[in-house]
């Protein structure tokens, strides 16, 4: 853990290099991503089954290619019901709030005369990424397929690896849940593929979402544009910006929260009371021994985790803009005047009684959010992830007359005579 | 040209393969342009003097980096009044397009006493690429700059290859409109990549925009993820749907206004009629003649153009929805009724005065669109593309203690307990 001060001779250099450091995989996989992805779009579900046998060690033709509404369906009746009425909370939670993230359609005549607007429409088809292993969470499950279903999309197919053919019966009950389509028993580069060229037996989707690993990113990267995919995800962070008056435990609980995702993740305070510093990296130690992810937490806040302190919390905001972090956690008398002072934040958890997590669970925005500075240019998950939009034009002969001719005029200017004579025939010139 | 009966034998496949055809470049630039990245990563201004001079032809020291505001007034000044007027009646009307399109943020508290909402903001910079040579267009310049500038972008900048030095008066004349910041006279890969990492002259944007050729596209693919980019684009389209009580040259005009891009650029027309589909046949060949873009639009025309007669309107919907093509024109009595059906386009022409060429110019909508079936899950252009949201959740104790438990058992079954804990001890657990 790295201890800055703000009036330190060298903070700016020191913070510098904080930011400047993105923790992000620098393992060249893109030439192994480009061959794989030529094998499944020549040979489909062939290479698929290899590709299966070789990386997760079964058969697709004995384990079955897919997993079935039935086996779904019996996961979620099998859950602890303290455990399926939280994950209905959740779904019916995020549900609400992307309902209220649906666009409107625009369609108005101008002064001009000229009919313009715009009709926002589902894809028809949207694939999920669901990880097998460690990251395989119901939340993202829940995260990734609400959203699309509230945008309308028609058919939602998961892929997910089932290493040896075993199956995460969360992560099923979560996709019965959440109202998906198809199951795929596939993962990795080659599933992405899949998605996007269509195979013998998977029809191809339009936008593909979900987390992965190095290759699973690599591979939505190489198909930017033959289908539309989510920003690339890199390690989790947070920073939380705290007073003195909190209780030191709660904070080292936060930061520890996003520490226990992986060794890369990235946990940062800002204080504005060296003391209270102190007591959380005290208690930091504390929360630490009782965890059973212990070394995961403690490799990533040990590498990774940084605290802060400044003269005053007027210095908070350009270190927070120059982050441009995941999670902002605001725990101070007055959040929101810091709030409105951040341009750039994945999303912010306001006062002293909003913990992160409930914000990865059950508090109905998306936890799927940009990290590593990506907060600068880029946005959560929502619904226009799996929306697009078609603008329209309507001209009469009177909007024509009036507008047409400066038209002409630029299109002349530009060289282009049929784009000025598609008009000008119109005016009966 | 490629004629078409929807009821040949034959059909399904012919027109499969008109879908199937992307008619998008297959050379692969990748690692070329990832050398010039990594040469602009790593030596910044020193690079891009070298690959100016190498493929442009100029010294910068000499010629001057940039090109200083006053030159692009005096540019705009010397315009030909009708010619400027025309530029100012399109940048107004683009203007109040997409003012109308500013999202509005969210701030509301639901019945379980969450506080829950979303807020929008511009990024702070944004980087325009703007061709050099034929494809220069000054409508280009005002659909990427005028959006960013109705976001908000506080940094505007123009990068523009000026081969010999000689730079385009139209463009800067448009650039000044628009309220550029910053026009460079860099081009190619390696400028898209110093907008990216910035170097010691140029400082970083945050998203990237405007069209270019393949090196100038794959740049951008590969910067995707340190930068925002807008979709890459492809050769241009227009599908006409019209009937036989439409003027057979006007239709003509309509398909060669996209033929003249390039002969890569596809014109298709469905009608019900097929006299009135040989009546165009030969408009085109008539319209033809007159052009002085005419080998370009030949090219496109014959290699790529394609008419389609079918035996009721019924049909096109199904069409159009497999082609989704960039522009499509609906020329019929009730085009609303098609329209409701057409899912997938970049943007609709309804009506027998709607020329799409209105839409490239002055009708107010982008013109830049998804192309090469990519309106099946994107977009075009608008003030999100330089926009992010920030999603924020505010709870109090009562809020808490409502949905807190569900989160902890969340956590606790995705094996996460420091999730848990930052949750739990909140509760007084």
């Amino acid at each position: 853990m790295l201890r800055l001060s703000s009036n330190d001779p060298g903070f700016a250099e020191a913070f510098a290099r904080v930011v400047a450091d993105r923790r992000e995989s620098a393992v060249d996989v893109a030439a192994d991503v480009a061959a794989i992805l030529k094998d499944v779009r020549e040979r489909g579900d062939a290479a698929l089954a290899e590709l299966t046998a070789k990386f997760d060690g079964h058969d697709l033709d004995q384990s079955g290619w897919q997993v079935d509404a039935e086996t779904c369906r019996k996961a979620f009746d099998n859950l602890d019901p303290t455990l399926r009425a939280a994950l209905e909370l959740a779904a019916e939670r995020i549900r609400a709030y992307h309902e209220a993230q649906l666009p409107e359609d625009r369609d108005y005549t101008d002064s001009a005369g000229v009919r313009l607007g715009a009709t926002w429409r589902a894809v028809d088809a949207a694939g999920l990424y669901v990880p097998g292993g460690r990251a395989a969470y119901p939340s993202s499950m829940l995260m990734n397929a609400i959203p699309a279903r509230v945008a309308g999309v028609e058919r939602l197919v998961v892929v997910t690896p089932t290493p040896k053919g075993e199956v995460n019966p969360l992560v099923l009950a979560a996709a019965h849940l959440a109202g998906v389509d198809e199951v795929w028993r596939v993962g990795g580069a080659h599933a992405v593929g899949a998605l996007a060229y269509g195979t013998q037996r998977i029809s191809p989707v339009d936008v593909i979402t979900g987390p992965g690993n190095a290759w699973v990113a690599e591979a939505k990267r190489q198909l930017y544009g033959v289908v539309g995919i989510d920003m690339v995800a890199g390690p989790s962070e947070i920073l939380v910006i705290a007073d003195a008056q909190n209780d030191a435990r709660r904070i080292a609980a936060d930061l520890l929260s996003q520490a226990e995702h992986d060794p890369t993740s990235q946990s940062i305070l800002i204080t504005d009371d060296k003391t209270f510093a102190d007591a959380v990296a005290e208690a930091v130690e504390v929360e630490l021994s009782a965890l059973h992810t212990q070394a995961t937490a403690r490799a990533s806040w040990e590498t990774n985790g940084v605290i802060i302190d400044v003269a005053g919390f007027d210095e908070a905001p350009s270190l927070a803009n120059a982050l441009a972090a995941e999670h902002v956690e605001i725990a101070t008398d007055d959040p929101e005047a810091l709030m409105r002072q951040i341009r750039h934040a994945g999303s912010v958890f306001l006062g002293r009684m909003t913990p992160e997590a409930v914000g990865d669970y059950v508090a109905g925005p998306n936890h799927v959010l940009p990290t590593g500075r990506r907060a600068r240019f880029s946005s959560g998950l929502s619904v226009l992830d799996f929306m697009k939009r078609t603008s329209f034009i309507q001209l009469d002969e009177a909007a024509l007359d009036a507008i047409g001719p400066a038209a002409v005029a630029l299109a002349d200017a530009e060289g282009l005579p049929a784009h000025a004579r598609s008009i000008s025939v119109r005016l009966g010139q």
